[in-house]
């Protein structure tokens, strides 16, 4: 199904609001994605991270301090220039994102190599003017997201960071919404503005393309020595602290979860971020009693009990189908006389179990059963990769580098195929195999080059 | 203690952020945040509410349509009036309270009688550009808050949505926070721009000034007018909507909770949003698997074990004590060889208990020991008002009106003592006896006065 049918059929958003790019998410698209940020916070907590509350408005000087960062991004940043009836002695930005914000404020936390680590997260908003066509919830002016920002005592600790932040994203994209992704280190020409290196996480979409849903930076010094941030350490020197940061994109995680898991009836939402991970539907003649006891004895999963009048029972199924709840239990006067419920699971199990048995295998069979796995194929040459990218896969091939020298390579991909080079793969260690797929000449890595949105 | 030394000893806020009237919420503070939002939600949640997402700016156009809301907003708005290197054809505001974002879209959402109620909130940040001077957290030009959206068939369902909001603000605020406060009718002349009627919840701080914290607006048809918010009811006929709208402030509510329950030692935070509930504190030479144990026998609290080396437990006791935590948890050698632990709460109760036995009778006591409870005396004249003002009470007074008729002795009151005219309490039924406190005429209304923030 198309995404924004499967948008509107699941009542997701409304992308009507009067200024381009920005959107409205509805209640059942916010009940999911709070979840997911319950699901992320919990796990950044876990791994030591605090939240914290930085302003939305970054002052023009600030932005500007770290050049690489604001060529960066001042195409696309809002501009606020009055307030009231006057004129701003000093303009601000709208946060594209929060290093120029936060930054400062850690020259004025951090003295000493005790107050480090320093791991803090901001679940909000951020705004980018962007100019390409803007797509709900996958590219939007505005955006729901999670940026954690950390500082370390030397670059092995920020760079051990960098692989937490990776079995965060395992933990709870993987594992918990059962989508698949690759984790690549981006080529030297895709770099986050103001970064050493970025590392991303990959998934495809069911149209072909790849979506970046989250990404770590290791900045290095690089934004310690403009905003001076130092420490000093246990000989007494003064050092710079190492910083990482590690961006996830909410909005494109809900985006990626409702678009590869639907089915041709519509949502197919993982039981850890339906708003209703199960509904109940009385049968007449069940009694309200009978109901509201299921309804008690299954208080711990978010349950929403389906009174309405007029609607048949199978067309309450069909609603909640499309809408992607992982099962219905379905009460009637037989099950009320034998003390049962009947279970039906979005898959298509169907069986009616004594009340009160744990139904915590039916959501693991559910989530298993929609499991998205990416398409991945070996590309040996140009032709190879012309049909996996027609074919809406991504490509495994060897290329010559990653750094500079590869980028006449990679604008040749560019150009002819409209694709990218998503980077090597950190999670796996692979050996190239042949002649770089562009130039022929000698691969050091393996790449994997995909269309991207 | 002086509310900004609280923040600071507590490590609630820093105001060096480099923006006028914008502040950085640290960790200690947005934890009690977070859990103060889940307060309100979960309330909300129960009484209907759905949540939303509604984008940060306003196009111009819309704030405008509502004539008399623009007039009550625009000389506090931040304007947008860029992008990227373009200046932008409409220009937009950041939302410094969300009724036309929202309200164009519930015209195209509201159709018939079977849409409504509409209840949804949003949970987020607003913007104001505040021209008085700004306190952390008290008044700022950017603060964290609630606002629901509701829109009913007629105003009886409308009002009835008023005394429930109000009931959510007495559990949450007086019964799990123990703040004590008044339920007041604003006089006509301080009304919400826009509204007809203006209800708010009125706190007192220790400076004897008192603070709004929660405000619900009738808005009739007001804005359903203006932005066509029109259903069909059951007999054919269009009519508008009536609305209502609830703002929560939850930086002030959290500035009310740190000043009001503090001690000369420092916060004494409210069980219920205290970021650790209890601090396990091991002392020398307990086991490792002891404190672990205790840790997990009581993991339904929010805990912190304090590991730290090289401190004193006494200082241990005293930092956690300056930072309101309620109970302090002691596992010594002792306790560890009789399976006990010793309570000690920050109101001085120090017991030694089985290890396992429920702690919430001392989070009760604890509690019930912070209460507040507002100082209000009666006025008969003006003597007795500024004598209520100087001890920093509310004045309670009989007063000629709180319609335009009033806005005489009002002046007065604010020009003579700097105070204003709370308005008539709602939650309790009052009858006004003698004459009005400025013009000796009949009065109609019991009002309270108070110096405001």
């Amino acid at each position: 199904m198309k995404f924004d049918d499967l948008l509107e059929l699941g009542d997701i958003v409304d992308i009507r609001y009067p200024a381009k790019g920005f959107i409205v998410i509805k209640p059942y698209g916010m009940l999911a994605i709070k979840n997911l940020y319950r699901l992320f916070e919990r796990e950044l907590e876990i791994d030591g991270h605090e939240p914290v509350h930085f302003p939305a408005v970054i002052p023009e000087r600030n932005l500007r301090l770290e050049e690489e960062h604001f060529k960066g991004f001042e195409g696309e940043v809002f501009w606020i220039t009055r307030a009231g009836l006057n004129e701003l002695e000093e303009r601000y930005v709208l946060r594209p994102t929060s290093e120029t914000a936060i930054y400062p404020m850690y020259a004025l936390w951090i003295k000493s190599y005790r107050d480090l680590p320093v791991k803090y997260y901001l679940s909000g908003t951020v705004w980018r003017y962007e100019t390409k066509s803007t797509r709900p919830l996958i590219r939007g002016r505005e955006f729901l997201w999670i940026e954690t920002h950390d500082a370390f005592r030397n670059e092995s600790e920020a760079r051990s960071q960098i692989s937490r932040d990776l079995e965060i994203s395992k933990r709870v994209i993987r594992d918990r919404l059962k989508l698949d992704f690759i984790m690549v280190k981006r080529p030297s020409w895709d770099r986050f503005a103001g970064a050493v290196d970025t590392y991303a996480v990959d998934t495809l979409l069911p149209d072909g393309k790849v979506l970046q849903i989250a990404t770590t930076h290791y900045l290095g010094e690089n934004f310690a020595r403009v905003f001076n941030v130092k420490y000093m350490d246990d000989t007494e020197t003064e050092r710079y602290v190492h910083q990482t940061c590690f961006g996830i994109g909410i909005n494109r995680i809900l985006a990626a979860t409702i678009y590869n898991h639907a089915d041709e009836t519509g949502l197919r939402l993982p039981s850890s971020i339906a708003p209703y991970q199960a509904v109940i539907v009385p049968i007449h003649p069940v009694s309200d009693m009978y109901v509201d006891r299921v309804t008690e004895i299954y208080s711990k999963y978010r349950l929403k009990v389906d009174r309405r009048e007029g609607i048949t029972p199978g067309n309450k199924f069909y609603y909640w189908d499309k809408r992607g709840v992982p099962i219905k239990i379905i009460v009637g006067k037989r099950e009320e006389e034998n003390s049962t419920i009947t279970i039906s699971t979005r898959s298509g199990i169907k069986e009616t179990i004594p009340l009160g048995e744990d139904l915590d295998k039916y959501f693991e069979y559910y989530d298993d059963n929609i499991k998205q796995t990416l398409k991945i194929y070996d590309a040996k040459d140009l032709e190879d990769l012309k049909k996996i990218l027609d074919a809406g896969g991504i490509a495994r091939a060897p290329f010559c580098s990653v750094e500079k020298e590869g980028e006449e390579c990679y604008r040749v991909i560019k150009e002819r195929f409209k694709a990218e080079i998503r980077g090597v793969r950190i999670d796996v260690d692979e050996k190239p195999e042949g002649k770089c797929i562009v130039s022929g000449r000698k691969a050091e890595y393996v790449v994997y080059i995909a269309k991207q949105y």
